[in-house]
């Protein structure tokens, strides 16, 4: 018996969600017995990269196996900027919104009632990113950076723009963390993965984003009857009430 | 697309392993990128309700979607003490044995291939129950225990006499824990359910376990090109290597 599926995809800060804290694993506990929140994340990936998984992460033609909802997440290495260490994973914002916007018409095909929740990468911060270099490369380091916050952002409200555009939800993650005081060390670990603080706020706002399209766990019923409803003298009962 | 699965069938002790620190997410983390863990818990099952549930959520009749191995984790419920609060989820031991065969032999008219462990309940801590209890129920809380460390053992050692007899792998959680010093306080949070250190014992027992099996994940493929493989001036061929 196959449960309502929950597939996050996107890049390594998806790849990440089930470490402890994570936004994928407090997902899952958060939907226990109700769906099954399946992690498609892949470190470095860019979206240019991402379209050739997509037949093979949401095949068309089997619209009873899709998932019921997706996140999208990426353009934390799309934003990696042209002529720095991270060039390769560099793609134009243009590209990165078309890309998206391609993943998305994939995603309405497979599914028209798919729930697609887009999610902007986070904020950078780039003296995190610096001494994070450092630590790993020492005097090898890159001087300059290879993200920073501001060419994030315009990715960030390509993101924003392009959901408002097709009529979906949006998880404006780049604004919403930078309105605490100290999110480059409360909510980031090296200045662009996320800490069990900054997992937190992932958790938070798509939690809030799927009540608000009626995924509420909540509302959505158990898979098998709760031990409480069973008659230890007849339980079969419970069972050919729920299960046949 | 879909990866290898990797099942954990049982109680609320695996319902409640993708919470913070949890063996579930655990495991599902270790195994990123080449399987998917998928939590089949029922918290206050014993096995003889698991019964019920068997065909539903593993179909016999598509060997293709059994998964390549299945966690059985019951015991705790079955346990408890005739005439006591948690009465009606007793089970006598001979059943409870009886019963994980059933499920074993399911499981392998499911699949002959499938990796199966049994995991014995963990060990009880009697003074820790009754603080549970007390806190919840003041003054109205049992005065007797509802399940003994004795008396769950007699499970534990019933469980690994049929994974000898059947010849499957398992893992003696009840004796593991017992082997370090204030087990009762380090390992569990109510006297049966796992702490963070306790959920960490049964991720390491059970990965250990896995690997010795050789469902190692160093030793699994990658589901797609590392992103380090792919050549920024050429994409596709790393997909067609690794995809088609």
């Amino acid at each position: 018996m196959r449960r309502p599926e929950i597939i996050l995809f996107g890049d390594s800060i998806t790849a990440q969600s089930f470490r402890s804290g994570g936004w994928g694993s407090r997902l899952a506990d958060a939907y226990s017995r109700k769906a099954d929140v399946v992690v498609r994340g892949y470190g470095g990936y860019n979206t240019r990269w991402a379209l050739f998984l997509l037949h093979h992460i949401f095949p068309l033609g089997s619209s009873s196996t899709s998932p019921v909802a997706t996140t999208i997440f990426f353009g934390a290495n799309d934003a990696a900027l042209r002529g720095r260490t991270s060039d390769r994973q560099h793609v134009p914002v243009e590209e990165y919104k078309d890309n998206i916007r391609k993943i998305v018409e994939h995603l309405k095909k497979c599914s028209p009632t798919m729930l697609i929740v887009l999610v902007t990468p986070p904020p950078i911060d780039e003296a995190g990113r610096q001494s994070y270099a450092e630590s790993i490369y020492g005097e090898k380091a890159m001087k300059k950076p290879e993200r920073t916050n501001e060419i994030t952002g315009i990715y960030a409200q390509h993101c924003v723009a392009l959901a408002e555009e097709l009529g979906l939800r949006c998880v404006n993650l780049w604004s919403k963390m930078q309105e605490t005081d100290d999110w480059q060390k409360k909510y980031l670990s090296d200045g662009l993965h996320l800490t069990p603080q900054g997992n937190g706020v992932v958790y938070e706002e798509v939690s809030r984003v799927f009540r608000e399209a009626w995924l509420a766990p909540d509302e959505m019923p158990l898979d098998f009857p709760h031990h409480s409803q069973i008659d230890d003298k007849n339980p079969s009962k419970a069972f050919e009430d729920r299960c046949l």
